[in-house]
């Protein structure tokens, strides 16, 4: 177990390393962390060192100017300057909100970015305003659409975030894949079979060898083998609204996080896109009254009968929050080849790890 | 084969007869049928004489005054007094684009009001603003959250229509459930098994029983047996969206559809609710460019390589709109239990059918 308050120092470290200012390395610590406080342990400080090898591949500018490039009173263009994403984000996000204050909701999608880390965390920070949060990102293709052996998309994450009063708030995230990617990742370390629906080989036949993707295979959108379709809107929807809004890479065009892969040729935009809301819960009915009503959807759906074999039923967001107080307290486990890479990247900076 | 003119005249005849004025008679004709145009068969003329026994059980308003409530300069909250879904929808969805025009975009969340037809025919009134519309409702409760054997929510559907410039629009509209309840009802007429992971008995065990829901079973969240918890999600969030934020009845509140159930006791609102976005492309990027993008976009995806079956990959939108287009012309099959219905409903208000 490493404590969060360590693996944050070490982090920080890192980020500043590479060029980040104090303030800007303070953020994207903050950001990627919350994946490990949250369970989301594929998209935490595992990734570390993939955000250093792209910095190294000068693909990241840690001294990004931000900046709005179009706007009108609910909405903005943001470019990010080619920017970690976990510093963009946030920027992004704060842009939304401002312009909800002002006229009751804030839209803004993002170009010329990076990974932002976990869509949740972006859309939650509208939570503290008394609004509604959105996030999304576009990301490198992985995903098929229905009918189709090409991989077009990415596993374009959602998430909505909404205030309650008395209960937690509700904060779903997810990727508009059957799967996101990194359960694939687990399942191909421990080399095992994945569940139908997941994946399909290089001919669009299912499959369930995890590494299918290394030759030719694809995830498969929300919906799986019984209605793809819909996770292939969804997914399209989170691609347009992210990238061919703002200007930034869509479809195949999206480049890889990993740096070892070529950037696409040809490239139809600027970095990956994000695309971000904000609503003022009171430009709609007061917030209390709101609230209120949150918290009766809330209990109801939580205290509704389970099947026998369940022990409750999920209001969005509560693994997430439940292991967030667990590990702030009990530690933040990582596996083995998670604790070499992070040596060695502290080796390589003078950083000490653990 | 039924004419698109002659059904049109009837329907039309009909709303007037149960107190429309001649233009809500009209528009709610227009919404109304354009499912049947599109090939949404369960959601057009099927449903009228469902319609009309609501307002026989004194459920539909025929002359409401449909008002904006609350307002800021993007968002409003429309009350419409009981009225029509099918005419109180577009009323608000004007309402979202006069915003978006003022302010880049507009919000608008409905209480008080009943269904809306098919979501997409809401979604595409923005397309000849050149924005991007969005539309969702929620529904009367048919299906179990993740875990649960309560049904707690619709089937609460989502569209999102995006303009492009040579090509036709990218129009997503779509069930949040694995299946529509309309295509449930197909294979209860037919007495055909359903595919797994449509549907759940009523202490939560898969099954392929289309009549299921009779006996206490419900529709399963989009995702189905492998990741239904997103389905979930997004049915929550179309729910949350459409009454939290408006005040009308949400999750096992919302009214049901058929006049022969009762109304759910302690209503927590007014009316089933809807949620109507518009976004001015322009408020992002210049439409031109927007636009061009998207037929960049929407001819990678259309010119995708193939599995060794199909015969394309389809952008949102295609089936629909190829058969409108046949349907103009060729004429709109009816259901011989349909026609039936059709024609003493017409008798009832002394029109003629056919």
């Amino acid at each position: 177990m490493f404590s969060y308050q360590n693996l944050h120092q070490f982090t920080k470290a890192i980020f500043q390393s590479i060029g980040c200012s104090s303030e800007d390395a303070q953020l994207a610590t903050d950001v990627l962390l919350s994946a490990d406080l949250r369970g989301v342990d594929s998209h935490g400080i595992a990734r570390l060192s993939g955000y250093v090898r792209l910095w190294e591949a000068g693909r990241i500018n840690t001294n990004p100017q931000v900046k709005v490039v179009h706007e009108t009173p609910s909405t903005a263009v943001v470019d990010g300057d080619g920017g970690l994403g976990l510093v963009v984000a946030p920027w992004a996000m704060s842009i939304a909100i401002q312009k909800a204050e002002l006229v009751g909701t804030g839209w803004v999608s993002v170009r010329n970015s990076n990974h932002f880390g976990i869509a949740g965390y972006h859309a939650m920070q509208a939570l503290a305003h008394d609004m509604i949060g959105l996030a999304m990102t576009n990301a490198s293709p992985l995903v098929a659409p229905t009918h189709s052996t090409e991989r077009l998309l990415g596993t374009n994450p959602i998430a909505v975030a909404i205030p309650a009063q008395e209960q937690p708030p509700f904060v779903a995230d997810f990727a508009t894949t059957t799967a996101a990617n990194g359960k694939l990742e687990i399942l191909q370390r421990k080399n095992l079979g994945a569940p139908t629906g997941w994946i399909q080989n290089a001919t669009g036949q299912a499959s369930v060898n995890p590494h299918e993707l290394k030759a030719g295979g694809a995830l498969l959108p929300l919906g799986g083998d019984t209605g793809s379709h819909k996770g292939y809107c969804l997914g399209s929807i989170v691609d347009i609204f992210s990238a061919v809004l703002s200007g930034a890479n869509y479809g195949p065009w999206v480049p890889p996080f990993v740096s070892f892969l070529p950037l696409p040729a040809n490239p139809v935009g600027a970095g990956i896109g994000h695309f971000f809301g904000a609503m003022r819960v009171d430009a709609f009915r007061p917030a209390t009254e709101f609230k209120a009503h949150m918290d009766n959807w809330i209990t109801t759906f939580r205290n509704a009968k389970t099947k026998e074999d369940q022990e409750k039923v999920l209001i969005p967001g509560d693994p997430e929050r439940e292991m967030e107080q667990k590990r702030l307290l009990a530690g933040i486990p990582l596996l083995e080849p998670v604790i070499k890479d992070l040596e060695s990247l502290g080796q390589k900076f003078g950083v000490s790890f653990g």
